[in-house]
């Protein structure tokens, strides 16, 4: 870390609320210093946000820290994992106060509810990246993988599907904004409590951020089978089941943004499952096969060409905003 | 992780050579899983570089990739700390096959000499940033830091200074390039080894980035104490002497990009300094007292004002290239 970046970190990352005391040496020296207990192994994720491309220009500040923490707590949730240490690199074009103030509240509120400690970082200047890497930690070899769905699990989601897109597209198209949804967009809740209760019960795991065919998906080929979808079943509000009903299903099945988690639990285990402050949905099972079938009350429904999970592989990132 | 750029990471940076027995669960999960010893703590550092302020527009993407893990390896090295996985954050323009391969191909190369496993990321659109995370371990609580220099300590520092500076100096001027500083400059050595040998000698330690003032200032600050600099016995190839002859101090004062350490030694230790690959110079001694100050031959050598290490803190970082 670099004399300038660090007084820049210290001025304002310092005023964080959480303190661990398993950080032995936190922002200031070259590296931090971190001890983990014998029976735990450590989880490190790394989610990057571009300013016009993972969020519009003008998100608040206070919002894009808070979502910042958001994403990368959603991929501890996704692996069953406690949060404790983030580091971050913050590119930004000028030294502006004003907004430094804004984000860092914003990233340290949830930072606070999870107790993660800010550790260490690096600002410099350039076009507002944003790149978190969040660290946490298991009881060994207990955590949740993509790999491992099981023929005749069943398929769950957790919260409500497609809210976080609505937003976005009213956004972009300056409609009237769902005031709801847009708390979901820019403040999306990571399921970290639902993650750590799926350790022994759920047989695979992932965090929706790229829209539920394209992140089951990622667990069925991870897995090397395929999954039928019921879409009368898909945990949707009041909004968006509006859309769905004309038939509209891009922002459940393909928004993503939601960073709801998406899990298979075999037959077995579903009533082990704890009630959450969240619902939690069944809206499908693992079968045999590859790739995802859709139906709905009236029989098979067929995938768009553009709505399936195959498209997403060959773009660079999903660019919501041109 | 999402989707997309999980393939792209899948298909560049799953050739990587180096696979560690510690790491369970690398990329192409929602994050990886480690495995530390017992007796061992986590030591993490984050560095982030931009094309066109951390390295010319025109830089070979080899040399990114070598220098953006070398960077970080320095930060490790300044630690004590064995190095062993990293998380890469990477915002690239466009989704350029050939940069891709030849980045891969230098980050590749040094993290293979230090058997650092890419372990997970993120890769998105815009502006070119890359930012690693770098992991390692240290034997508890046997690490440097920056805050515990001595009165009395003897000041050393590794290699030659300045280099890296005459290159880029050169470079920007259109000016005939030194090729063996071109190669400091884009492929810095990180002091891994010679981090390590400095346990439990070492009172303090810092790898130089932004300048022998610069830094040396942080390792004093950070002490509550000043220091004694000999210029005369400060490390110069004989093109930075050429300069410093001729009264210009700058490259081996406060350019920066060397990544030699840094470090303060008791007396009574100096003995147990081991030979290394780069030579170890003594430049100065820590006093009582705030600030350096200089001296030459002929008696205290008063630093202009551009020179002193306060200048670097008002600024955001330091842009080498406007």
């Amino acid at each position: 870390m670099s004399c300038s970046e660090f007084s820049l970190i210290e001025k304002y990352f310092s005023r964080q609320t959480a303190s661990r005391d398993d950080v032995l040496l936190g922002i200031g020296d070259d590296a931090a210093v971190m001890q983990l207990a014998p029976n735990e192994q450590l989880v490190v994720s790394t989610d990057t946000m571009v300013s016009g491309v993972h969020f519009p220009e003008d998100t608040s500040p206070f919002d894009i820290g808070y979502k910042l923490m958001a994403v990368n707590l959603s991929d501890l949730a996704a692996m069953g994992a406690v949060p404790r240490w983030a580091s971050l690199a913050l590119t930004l074009p000028d030294s502006n106060e004003i907004w430094l103030e804004e984000f860092s509240a914003g990233l340290f509120e949830l930072a606070k509810q999870y107790s993660v400690q800010l550790v260490g970082g690096d600002t410099t200047r350039g076009s507002l990246t944003l790149s978190l890497t969040l660290q946490g930690t298991v009881t060994s070899n207990q955590y949740l993988q993509r790999g491992n769905a099981q023929v005749g699990d069943a398929i769950f989601v957790s919260g409500q599907l497609g809210d976080a897109g609505l937003a976005l597209r009213q956004l972009l198209a300056k409609e009237t904004i769902n005031r709801d949804c847009l708390v979901r967009l820019n403040q999306p809740t990571p399921r970290v409590e639902l993650g750590q209760s799926l350790l022994g019960i759920a047989n695979a795991a992932i965090d929706i951020s790229d829209g539920l065919l394209a992140d089951l998906g990622h667990v069925l080929d991870a897995s090397q089978l395929g999954a039928h979808v019921q879409l009368q079943d898909l945990p949707l509000t009041e909004a968006v089941s509006s859309l769905t009903a004309k038939g509209d299903w891009l922002l459940p099945l393909n928004a993503g943004d939601d960073y709801e988690l998406c899990f298979t639990v075999p037959d077995s285990a579903i009533a082990q499952l704890e009630r959450q402050h969240c619902r939690l949905t069944r809206i499908g099972t693992v079968v045999e096969g590859k790739g995802i079938s859709c139906f709905t009350s009236t029989g098979k429904w067929d995938l768009p060409d553009d709505l399936g999970y195959e498209h997403f592989t060959s773009s660079l990132n999903k660019e919501l905003i041109s």
